[in-house]
């Protein structure tokens, strides 16, 4: 098998690098399944997750950096400081190709500096390199990436924190740059900005100046196969194109599973003022654009850019999950409060859909009202200037609920509730009880018309009855796993049909002959080790459950629970 | 088998209250053992333990209103709103032996109120009434006894919560009043307050005019024992009752396990300005008492009452744990400062050893500093005023440090490490590490000098050494078991030969026949009860350890470790 296999050691304790290569058994591992399975091997899964022990693994997928759409994401990953168990965040940017093209399969991030100083890594052909940086510290993740593009050139890639990842915050994330050189791309979930903040790494800087193309061992089997499904998904895909995620707003709201008022509602009465036609007619207005690919080679292109009223660029995210867990879930109406909010987490480096659960749990509290625009702009002003109040927010929605005694905490395994009700989208549900990886939708999304590979779920269920989701649930989050590990943005569809696709790419890449059963079963391998990771860290059945308020209430208007037996969810991972 | 078997369940939504018999497997069951037996036939584990479907159950032991010396004790148990898993706290007071008079086995309160009200329980021979209440909703601990007891009589016993428990914070207690009418005894770790607090009950009047004495068999043989038992503990327990629990400080600080400066170090250069000694002469001079029981039949007398400089009353506690955890754990080396802190915490319910413990990871992350008396009463008033930042700190330590960013956080199962470090008393170590119920010393403390009922652990070990502190650990939590199921302080000692006491009161008072090895395997059953528990509530053998500081640090100034292994330590409660 033809396989790239440089991988990087790097010892913040010591200030060691080592080049290794992984051994064979890591041959057919990547992103999400290449940290899992070195996580498995080599960090024992109850250590503090901020302490010495743990460590930040980077890792493009298994198909990163070739002409295959949308392979350019990158996986991050570690002992989560938010959830307690392993955590793998995706995310798009420049970073991942730039890694592939150098041949590097994962950077290992080791140990923590004793002495009171901050680092950059710096990556290129030449090597890797810790560099001491005092500069930049403090600052935030816009102008880390100005200064750094400017003394390294601004053709190289940046993975940078905020100061909320200097600081520790279980809800802070790692910023990655996009094309324009802006770092708008977030690996959000789980507070592993906290992770590099802990190692005490304020960015990683990745030149592939020199660097030569990914081998392939059939590059025109390879084209061939790209170029057909780039077409395919050019066509299938224009809604992402045009409206971007925030093209569910309207359609979740009308399923009634919206999240709204801290998930006591499932449908916003403003939503319209939230929706994609009102996103869409903003930008359009302030001359802001729609259609930006986040990574060379994506041809999705859900990215946007949204400006203020005088035409100056404020955010580029955006995304249906920040607009609605800031927006209606905290009863907020308004677009520009959102994008204020959205920029404030793109500077400090936090994941918004953490602290819009958490502003969402803080309204619960009482200490402000839903719909309190200023004061939730102010809980992150808060966050900002590190206040107590700030400080405890930061943390995410599970400890700042019980620290403000607030019994409706939407969270699994600790970690916020992504943007849909699991009481209207019961799919999404089991994947958010049963996901190694806590609350989270990009595990295994089971919107309206999504289908399974198996024959039992290859039908379209009925999204709000019981019957079929756990089988559902389980294939979704199976095949996500097989985007996250080969480095596919999982918007090219977690399919049958692109698992198909994704074996005749690997067959093409590595020389190699697999089958989707064998694709399949990399995903499960890749859940095996997680869940495997979980038990060790302390995780049993008990933690794969909704917080008991989603089955005390039904959920308004449509009157839905979650009537998913714990029988049925317990078979959800067994394969 | 002669039982006493009344108990009553009252249901705080309906109003409903019922008298029961539990059935004959509940026999011998008592205290801590019997509320681990509900708890597991009739609770979710994974349950909100603030929610409707936690239980809040109230249990004399199996020898309480009898004769038997220290046989007063009440259990008080529930999933806790603290550790998530299963809780007994047992307290003084008059409560248990008055219960046990109106020959009431358990009250169970189940499910809460939905209308914004608050009650009391009114228990006499009468039976069991919900009344409701509003003139003292707020109120602190000693007006609420002083109000109930000029209501319904000074003879009665009160079980109360102050604001913490109303306001449900995790580190609230149940306060009992003592035979001076005092709320001075309190059932203090886990939550147990706000337990109480979520079921909208601020007291429990227990009156027990016109109750006869208890059933006993063969009242003779019982005397006897007792008797015996009597004059052995007056003569072998005068230290208790001439200095309090405090005479641990000198011995403990000399061993170099005394927490200090948030469990940094072993031995506190100021321990002789918070030791017995001088703790003896303040008391002496301002006219306070030692050598107060705590319940009708205390033998030991450990109580005191501390007096400020001008001779008034400020509280009844002052035992070892608050001591050290307020004090050396703290920097603070004044008696008086440390009587305010535990006056405050009388008043408004909360853990003196849970507080405490925070207190020091709040001086940990340098909000303020290691000695600071002023900031320390500051961070209680805070709690009192309930603050955003007091709401905080009295969720206890786990929760405080994380908002904080603090990686030293002494606790185990989300509880606070008692007033011993665990690499100086390894023992005990063993014993916060394994209990079910977390971080708890009053669970089996392998203090210098103790040794098990096995032939393996019957010499006395180096407390220091690792060898042979599982086996110890495990018999001593297994025979502290046994004196919380029958309702003895466990200052009587859990030895071999009180087992033996323990066997033939058991048997003259319900006319059975059990040995020693039945006594020991109820305090098994126990904790294997709540082992089950807890297990369904989430936790696994990874939960079974410290937080990783305590291995990554010797302590100073003996640079002791804590140098048990993983693999012994999970045999500590195989049996």
């Amino acid at each position: 098998m033809l396989s790239k296999n440089i991988s990087f050691r790097i010892n913040m304790f010591s200030k060691e690098i080592d080049e290794l290569q992984l051994s064979e058994e890591y041959n057919l591992l990547g992103g999400r399944s290449l940290i899992a399975k070195i996580l498995l091997d080599e960090v024992k899964p109850t250590c503090n997750a901020l302490g010495p022990n743990n460590k930040l693994i980077f890792a493009p997928g298994l198909l990163g950096g070739t002409i295959a759409p949308c392979s350019g994401r990158l996986s991050i990953g570690g002992k989560s400081p938010l959830t307690g168990g392993i955590k793998e965040s995706n995310v798009g940017g420049i970073a991942a190709t730039k890694l592939s093209k150098l041949n590097i399969k994962a950077l290992i991030i080791e140990d923590k500096p004793q002495e009171d100083k901050w680092y950059i890594i710096h990556i290129s052909t030449k090597g890797v390199e810790i560099l001491e940086e005092a500069e930049i510290i403090g600052a935030d993740n816009y102008f880390v990436s100005e200064y750094l593009l400017k003394k390294y050139g601004n053709k190289v890639a940046i993975i940078s924190i905020g100061s909320a990842g200097e600081k520790q915050y279980r809800s802070s994330a790692i910023s990655v740059t996009d094309m324009e050189g802006l770092p708008t791309r977030h690996a959000a979930r789980g507070g592993l900005g906290a992770l590099m903040g802990s190692k005490r790494i304020k960015a990683i800087v990745i030149d592939d100046t020199g660097a030569k193309n990914t081998l392939i061992a059939d590059s025109s089997a390879y084209k061939e196969i790209s170029k057909k499904w780039i077409t395919e998904l050019v066509a299938t895909k224009k809604v992402l194109t045009t409206k971007g995620t925030a093209n569910l707003v309207t359609p979740m709201n009308e399923l009634g599973c919206l999240p709204t008022h801290n998930f006591r509602e499932g449908n916003f009465a403003s939503a319209d003022a939230i929706d994609a036609e009102s996103l869409q007619k903003t930008i359009k207005e302030r001359n802001g654009k729609q259609g930006i690919p986040c990574h060379p080679g994506c041809v999705i292109r859900c990215g946007k850019t949204y400006n203020d009223a005088k035409g100056n660029y404020i955010t580029s995210g955006m995304e249906y999950e920040t607009i609605v867990l800031m927006g209606s879930n905290c009863g907020i109406d308004d677009l520009d409060t959102i994008a204020k909010m959205n920029r404030i987490c793109d500077e400090i480096g936090i994941d918004t859909m953490e602290i819009g659960v958490t502003i969402g749990v803080i309204m619960e509290s009482g200490m402000i009202a839903f719909g309190d625009k200023e004061g939730a702009i102010n809980i992150l002003e808060e966050i900002k200037k590190g206040t107590v109040f700030g400080k405890l927010a930061a943390q995410g929605a599970e400890i700042t609920g019980k620290a403000l005694g607030v019994s409706r905490i939407p969270t699994v395994k600790s970690q916020g509730i992504s943007g849909y009700d699991p009481r209207g989208l019961k799919g999404t549900g089991v994947t958010y009880i049963t996901s190694p990886q806590g609350a989270d939708h990009t595990a295994g999304n089971a919107l309206p018309g999504r289908v399974g590979y198996r024959h039992e779920t290859e039908e379209v269920l009925d999204v709000q009855k019981p019957e079929g989701q756990v089988a559902l649930s389980r294939d979704l989050q199976i095949m996500t796993a097989v985007c996250d590990l080969t480095g596919l943005c999982f918007f090219v569809g977690t399919t049958k049909s692109n698992m198909e696709i994704i074996a005749q790419l690997l067959n093409a890449k590595f020389g190699i002959n697999v089958n989707i059963d064998n694709v399949v079963k990399l995903g499960q391998d890749c859940i095996h080790y997680e869940k495997e990771f979980n038990s060790m860290a302390g995780f049993n059945e008990a933690h794969d459950q909704l917080p008991e308020f989603f089955y005390l209430e039904k959920l308004p208007p449509k009157e839905v629970e979650f009537d998913i037996s714990e029988k049925e969810i317990r078979k959800t991972l067994k394969f």
